[in-house]
């Protein structure tokens, strides 16, 4: 399945912006282009996904299936992110057993959208 | 367009349970179909939209379009509901000028998501 992992690059999660540093977004894409990608993923830039006081945000979506938004997250979690991401990648309708999801995907959900109507 | 409002219909909105009294979002998705419905607006019901700490939800999707979650409603937003619902409806890619969406809509977003590939 081609499922894509959004990542809003903008986010401050909270924290001042520095002049020449990069947002905690930015940070975040970066550490997960860094990192090894799961088949069937494809990894894209937003700017906002409108979850801001719940920074950093990323969310999960592919065609006919459930999309995922989760919050809370920093650089640090790109591993697990991209763990939970090839799991989303590798079903059918979006819908992870609920044992199979990182630790951050269970607790840190900010919301799910059913599949869009074809 | 053909826009989709979905509801929340098991939300309890933090509140306690009461034998046979519905939850506070099946309340919600009854004022909501009790009202004139904006045209090209369906509402669906959904088990569960995980943002139950952010209770009641609503979300709004259409095809090619960006989709939107917001939360912490009451069947006393539905009409609000279905101004901003129809507003959404009237556009292409789903994206209302901020001054034409309800204060519901621009104080209670939990997160939005990029239109799906196709």
């Amino acid at each position: 399945m081609n499922a894509t992992l959004f990542v809003c690059t903008t986010c401050r999660a909270g924290q001042p912006v520095v002049d020449g540093q990069p947002v905690a977004g930015a940070r975040l894409y970066t550490a997960l282009l860094e990192s090894p990608r799961p088949p069937g993923l494809t990894i894209a830039p937003v700017e906002c996904l409108s979850a801001c006081s719940n920074g950093c945000v990323v969310a999960l979506s592919a065609p006919a299936c459930w999309s995922y938004v989760y919050g809370r997250l920093s650089q640090d979690d790109a591993n697990d992110i991209l763990a939970g991401a090839a799991a989303y990648a590798a079903t059918s309708d979006g819908l992870v057993p609920w044992r199979e999801r990182p630790l951050i995907f269970r607790k840190q959900s900010l919301a799910r959208l059913p599949p869009q109507e074809r």
